[in-house]
């Protein structure tokens, strides 16, 4: 067994929470009211958890392998869908589903994940269009970016790829992007329809959406179950505990600020990970047979080679040994997140060519 | 000791959730992936948890009564402040908040507690102007009121009685009220921007805020400590853990299909009841020494009369000998909420009058 590389002992995790133009409840008292600001900073406590002691427990489990829940084929099988149905309206109505996408800056990790995307509508025939604008860009220049997208009757989906360089405000951003072009689910308005039962959002999230999909497509029970999230991104952690709160799980939300995550997350049948740290999840976390959606994709340097390579946020080799079903990184939710965008900009076009 | 009054053994908790306007995601995928909507049914399951072996395990306590979280006279405090903030801005400006209040049907419920808010508002100079509608009206003439109230400029708060009656869509009238005039908080745009750390909705729902408002006065440390909220409700129980995330406390949210609430329970440090159910939250349900907010307002028989009085869904004789604080039913979280619209309220009408 590969021993799980933890490349420190504190992790900050710094999503810098900004202002945002909704608002004017800025007496004192409500800002109190709603808690204050401050990131999430995880502490590994390593000495509670001796990679021997580890090893020791691990021989008192049943020896089986956990299932793995393989995103990539069910990717597969959701664009091919996604490509037909574009492929019929095409061919019925000469229309398409159109896809604008914002693009600041010169960070390596947004341009790949972009070139992911645009590579994917074009593989399933939707035509992207890409407004890409210089790192130093003013808040105007992005914010008028945005709202011609909005504007254009014939573009169907926006995606803002996050994060933004700091000098711009995310959230200011995000409410910009009309809801009902916000195939990314960030919308607070969206949001709000999430939380809410029995209402609907114009868009869930990609990567939540996904992780339900698989779990609803592997057969795996929600209702009733107890589900532990580990962080609470906006993107992945939040709505995933929104959503996974809508199949009528039991669900935590653990974050940096959690006394004993261990011990709460070993009474979850479903556990889902969000903490943007490689292998902060151990094995000795999980309840024997507990389903594990690792959200995580870190890149690490790889020990066998110069490069580096993406990580989980759960200790794999560890979890295997004692979940019953658990998500490859990668491989895992990364694809599965890809495709629902396809299906939200289809989704999107088909509400605007007036068939739903 | 008295003894907890329970009416029945199982307690419909009867939301009936509705279509939105606000929504187009109607493919059958997104439906299946939002979840199915079932209504919150409690089984009470008495023989877990007989009356002797609670009076056993009472013994065990350390025989102090808990702190009692006194809400009235906080909400006091409150008006006070609001009332002389309202009198000195009547003196200088010559202006002064102004409620719409809509009001459908006839029920008893309904009334009385529309009654109590617009004395309040009275008592600190808050106009108030009432749309009041017959039971019958349709839809469309309630969404006219609302739209009316929208446009009033002097008006800087709307709030619509629920629940509505069963042929009006309750979703879709909260989703014409104005965000910035929501002082209920019920707005999706407003539970989006609570849900999201960093963000400000214009306005916090008022039992909720009430409910921190409470915990800070008396010094109760959220960060950090497990709460559980049991009951999902949009008004109380699902922004009250919104809330107390963004405080930074590990939140569990049970519901009516968590295996076992009493056991999850018992390890929280700050317990909120919000099932409409009397006396569900029973003693032995807690940890020794855990804050207990009662969030209920039911209508039970008084055994003592003829008549009827109000009781929590915390089993309030038992959980005072275990809790080292506990809300009291009347006069904890009830009388805190209606100081909390009369703050929104105000809040608004500063914003409308450019001071904030």
């Amino acid at each position: 067994m590969r021993a799980c590389a933890t490349t420190g002992v504190v992790a900050a995790w710094n999503r810098t929470l900004k202002k945002t133009s909704h608002s004017f409840s800025a007496a004192s008292s409500s800002c109190a009211l709603l808690g204050p600001n401050r990131p999430d900073v995880w502490v590994l406590r390593e000495n509670t958890f001796p990679y021997n002691h580890f090893q020791e427990s691990l021989q008192c489990a049943n020896g089986h392998n956990a299932a793995i829940l393989e995103g990539k084929s069910i990717a597969k099988q959701i664009k091919f869908k996604v490509a037909d149905e574009i492929s019929r309206i095409k061919s019925c109505m000469g229309k398409f589903p159109r896809l604008g996408v914002v693009l600041v800056g010169d960070r390596r990790d947004s341009h790949t994940f972009i070139h992911i995307k645009l590579k994917a509508c074009d593989q399933v025939g939707i035509e992207t269009v890409v407004a890409q604008l210089p790192e130093k860009c003013t808040e105007n220049e992005l914010l008028g970016a945005v709202s011609r997208f909005n504007d254009d009757p014939d573009l169907h989906g926006i995606i803002v790829q996050l994060p933004l360089p700091q000098h711009l405000d995310e959230e200011k951003v995000i409410n910009v992007v009309s809801p009902e072009k916000d195939v990314d689910g960030f919308h607070p308005l969206n949001m709000g329809n999430l939380a809410i039962r029995g209402r609907k959002p114009f868009f869930i999230p990609c990567a939540p959406k996904g992780c339900i999909e698989l779990l609803l497509r592997h057969g795996v029970e929600i209702t009733g179950k107890r589900a532990v999230i580990i962080g609470r991104s906006k993107i992945a952690g939040l709505p995933t505990s929104l959503l996974l709160q809508r199949h009528h799980a039991t669900v935590s939300m653990l974050h940096a600020y959690t006394k004993n995550p261990e011990q709460i997350t070993s009474e979850a049948d479903i556990v889902v990970a969000d903490v943007g740290f490689p292998n902060m999840v151990r094995g000795n976390w999980l309840k024997q047979g507990a389903v594990v959606i690792d959200m995580g994709a870190n890149q690490v340097k790889d020990p066998s080679s110069q490069g580096f390579c993406v990580t989980g946020d759960v200790c794999f080799e560890e979890a295997v040994k004692v979940a019953s079903a658990i998500t490859p990184v990668p491989g895992g939710i990364g694809p599965i997140t890809i495709s629902m965008l396809l299906s939200n900009t289809l989704d999107s076009a088909k509400h605007a060519f007036g068939m739903v």
